[in-house]
């Protein structure tokens, strides 16, 4: 990371933990992204994304500020960038991933919620996080219960998420959407045109189009790509100005291109083919994907929300009517299909195509602990799959590095049975 | 209990294990409920519902059936037992209390899921529980992610309780409500009329009063019953048929108002004053409430589902519409403040109250074990208490009996300081 410490310092924020806390990422980093052998060339742009993510990003936003744009700080693929962009906000994920902060999280919240909530409300609290100081306004959703109550204590604005997914459901989703889109107006100033809108559209659609190219690579055999560097760009994605990310993954696409044409892969053909399903890997937390990864499994596709639910399915474009504009974002955001949902079958369904898509021999399901939505719909995945006899195992697990040797061991067995 | 031995048997359920359930449970009674002084004669009547709720309830439930009555399992109370009681149907809580099912339960639920849940489920999986073989229909709710997530997996009917208190979630709401309704007209083949509903509205706002009258008893110092007798009455409450149950409770009013006259009271005038704030405290959990009193405090209100969340508001009657009164049981219904909502200022307010009303000297924060939602909105619970200098603690904990000693330590602690 290059030097930004005295916009640290001004930023308010406890240099000498932060200094510690970039160091133990680091640590992590290198162990496993770092570690990796075989990996593209074009990499390199997304590994400085994450290390520059307390740095030359934040700079960056602080530009941006002070030629008057707001951002936005946002927890959940729910919340549509889109309509941000459009009143001149920058959305970025605030999301944590490392073990660092977790103490801190664990002095005002409960221990046993996710490490994520922890993790990120832990660097707030510990003044390790750049974004917080300049936050214009942070945006949560009602997702799950440990999320939803956050919010309350520490004051975010809530975009309600529903539960069903009924005709008045819609028209719920769609009413916290317009919701969305005046409550920006008001921060920004600015007014969403229908003619910003087809603009942002675009830049997400084409960034979606993009990831799903990169997605298509990951189904053959060999993949010419990681599990864990596909994650790391997603975790970039969350990060990165659009426009600029989207351009160095078709880079990377290219790359992809010629590496398949030339037979280069990280993994031997036949290499066990692993889907992860379930809970985000945020930025800091290559745990579970460097596991498997280590232990010569190829981690195909990811279903979460650092996989497949961010990028499946685009936006409906040309689409000239602001009104329409606003059906369009709202009908694609709640194709989404989170735990949340009850009852959701439409996540059954994807899970059966993806597993056919990708040639999966074996799903992880990866359950971030105390994750109570995807670790009791993790009851139903297992019968659809046990079903089908795919393999599978559930890994609840948190940010630290003490259950590893366990989990080494669980996954070797698991690899073994395939 | 009554020898009902051939019934269970009937019913499928593993006689020898039910056994050891009942006599469990009889033990844990026998040593918090039956070892209070000073109990009203009529508390009898209350005690015996609780020792007869899976024998001579479950006979009647039978016998119901047999002439054509429908029984609805419920979980919730968000669903308005009005409309099912009208279309012949007869609403029960299921939830389970007990310890001894929670190992069954973990069998197919993570462990780190609410006791509440897993002692229910537990006690269908292990076949001890009489009421899964009678049900006619199970009734669910999205009030907390492990419920939600469970209704997919043992497939119950689902009513969306909304998260935000908007118009549109009003209509949600109102929706599930319509909703509920005709699937219950369904079940029974009876239709809901304006003319039934009269008199089942009727029926729950009598024991509403009358629970809201025994609530009024409590305000006094001393009260002239325990907390832990209030909660028996309320445990009661969920499965007794409601109109039976609401003579009682007059009845054992008339004596409580006897009682005051005559000074009779399990404490002495000035006995610090609790409340008790958050989860539930179903049938077969007696822990935290007899703690709290063998340290010589009185337990003086419930803020809690089986407390003023159940029996606070009235549906309003005197509406001969059908539509209307749907609107009026969807109105009362969305009153009740749940954790689940974002934000939850109604309940902040409620607890303010309720503070003054029951000149409350401490508040304990009652957590169930990983429920995120009272858990985190506890931080919140606590900063209004704080400001106005109540003392409060929260205590989370599960069924088991491990924990008490360490319990007990740290209420005497909280009551010291009183």
């Amino acid at each position: 990371m290059t030097n930004h410490e005295q916009m640290w310092e001004e930023l308010g924020l406890d240099v000498d933990l932060h200094k510690e806390l970039i160091k133990s990422i680091d640590h992590t980093f290198n162990q496993t992204v770092g570690a990796q052998n075989e990996r593209p060339a074009s990499m390199a742009y997304f590994d400085r994304v994450l290390h520059e993510s307390h740095g030359g990003r934040v700079a960056e936003l602080i530009e941006a500020r002070k030629n008057g744009k707001k951002f936005v700080g946002t927890f959940c693929i729910y919340v549509p960038d889109e309509i941000a962009m459009a009143a001149d906000a920058i959305p970025v994920a605030l999301c944590g991933g490392t073990q660092f902060s977790i103490p801190y999280g664990e002095k005002m919240f409960p221990r046993n919620i996710c490490p994520l909530v922890k993790s990120t409300f832990g660097m707030a609290l510990s003044k390790t996080c750049p974004y917080g100081p300049i936050k214009d306004l942070g945006v949560g959703e009602t997702t799950c219960d440990a999320k939803k109550k956050a919010w309350d204590v520490v004051n975010f604005y809530v975009m309600e998420v529903p539960q069903k997914k009924s005709d008045l459901d819609l028209k719920l989703w769609r009413q916290a959407v317009a919701d969305f889109k005046s409550r920006i107006e008001e921060l920004t100033g600015m007014k969403v045109t229908a003619h910003r809108l087809t603009q942002t559209i675009d830049i997400m659609n084409d960034k979606r189009r993009a990831l799903q190219k990169l997605n298509e690579f990951r189904k053959l055999d060999p993949p010419p790509i990681s599990g864990l560097d596909a994650l790391v760009i997603m975790q970039a994605a969350f990060n990165d100005e659009p426009t600029r990310f989207t351009e160095h993954l078709t880079e990377l696409n290219n790359e992809l291109d010629d590496r398949v044409k030339k037979g280069i892969s990280p993994f031997k053909k036949g290499t066990k083919r692993i889907m992860i399903s379930g809970c985000p890997s945020v930025m800091g937390n290559w745990k579970v994907h460097s596991l498997i990864e280590k232990s010569d499994a190829a981690i195909v596709v990811d279903e979460t929300c650092t996989g497949t639910r961010y990028f499946s399915n685009l936006v409906e474009d040309g689409v000239a009517d602001l009104e329409k504009q606003l059906d369009a974002l709202a009908e694609r955001y709640m194709k989404i299909d989170c735990a949340c949902f009850s009852p959701n079958n439409e996540r059954m369904e994807t899970i059966e195509k993806i597993v056919d898509d990708h040639t999966v021999d074996g799903v992880v399901q990866y359950i971030l602990q105390y994750c109570h939505g995807y670790n009791v719909e993790a009851i139903r995945v297992a019968r659809i799959l046990n079903k089908r006899k795919i393999p599978n195992i559930k890994l609840e697990t948190d940010y630290s590095e003490e259950d590893m040797g366990q989990l080494r061991t669980r996954i070797d067995a698991f690899l073994e049975q395939l």
